[in-house]
């Protein structure tokens, strides 16, 4: 049986007790079969994570005791994923992927031409708990509210590289345009590709670059999961 | 309307017709509704990608005349994908997500812990060609019969490396494992990992070279894409 892990919603602290709520209660000991003395590793996204065991079990709730620290809290590299939602199955995908892959913020954004389907941001919420709980992350990387292709421009923390995926071919390779550990975000567009417009607004941004993966047409969740791997390898924590 | 890319499983050149099947013909037609004197593209595997132009339409059939040349043949980097069949969704998925990043054969194999589904050779094609119209390859990745854990690794073309993904995190990082542009191969394991023996076979193995992707624990699928991701940028065709 592999050591199940549990995002839990409060601080968690050594020697203390936690209850869980009715849906985890039922996951461990319905759907898991967990029994009191069985032990799991929890983590609260802001002191680390624990070894727990099961104290209690009734009807609809569980109760867990804190054993131990196993690991500190402590977060991934300074990189965000922006992407323009796509289908339902590859934008959950996109966002399985990237809490895998390390990202601290995802931000869905509207472009041109998003096929703008209306962005669930409680379903994206429990993709990412889901991913880190099995990647075994100690951190849930936050989901940002939706935001315009504008106003993402317009509001940019100038202190953060924006790269670009570019279909062109006009940007430069990973390896040239990943240059440093500086914080940064992917930005991949929707199936459609950016607008010209958009692409001129990008080429003007001081602080964005585009990034080429190569001539094959990428999908937007394939190339969602490339960059952000590439970036890792070069810059991140693979290195 | 964007340009529609069909694979034909028939040498094309330029100046002659084609028949197509029964099926691609309702697809252009009826799916796609196109018409006679419309254009699209296609391309054999073997000679290269075709500017086309429908000339015929009738209830099951459509011919085509082939105008123009437009890309000669040519292979991508000499990279493949030796997977272990996972959930369907997944491998469909891993099989589609390689032929993107450009691999040239893709080998689904048996190990200790492969949750052994019946690995569908034709429906694995069927992926590779629809991904590879979509990403405009000009030929198609060539699909291997499944094949055992030991076999593998016992007839394997010593001039050819082999890099295992490695989740005991034992290995080198991608930047250091991927070391030069010579032909090679990327090994993923399933969901519960390769088993020690299997490890310890890889170890051994002269030309194995195992690569960890951090200390996040990746899905199956994931690995394959971050892999051959990293390995495109740093020794492939997106440097």
């Amino acid at each position: 049986m592999g050591q199940i892990r549990l995002y839990i919603a409060q601080p968690l602290s050594v020697n203390n007790a936690i209850e869980l709520d009715e849906k985890q209660s039922h996951y461990l000991t319905h759907v898991m079969k967990r029994q009191v003395g069985d032990s799991l590793l929890c983590f609260d996204n802001q002191s680390g994570e624990y070894l727990c065991e099961i104290a209690e079990t009734s009807k609809k709730h569980c109760v867990l005791h804190i054993l131990k620290l196993q690991r500190s809290y402590c977060l991934p590299p300074d990189i965000w994923l922006i992407f323009a939602p796509v289908k339902k199955d590859n934008t959950d995908f996109i966002v399985q992927k990237a809490t895998e892959l390390g990202v601290r913020k995802i931000i869905p954004v509207l472009t041109r031409y998003t096929i703008s389907e209306r962005v669930k941001k409680e379903r994206f919420i429990a993709q990412t708990i889901e991913a880190a709980e099995q990647c075994r992350r100690v951190d849930l990387p936050e989901v940002a509210e939706v935001i315009d292709f504008e106003n993402l421009l317009k509001c940019w923390p100038t202190d953060r590289k924006l790269y670009y995926l570019d279909e062109t071919l006009n940007s430069k390779p990973p390896l040239q345009a990943f240059i440093n550990e500086d914080k940064c975000a992917v930005l991949v567009g929707p199936e459609g590709g950016f607008s010209l417009q958009e692409l001129e607004q990008l080429r003007k941004a001081p602080f964005a670059t585009g990034v080429t993966l190569g001539n094959r047409i990428l999908r937007a969740e394939t190339a969602a999961v490339a960059a952000l791997a590439c970036w890792q390898a070069l810059r991140g924590d693979w290195k």
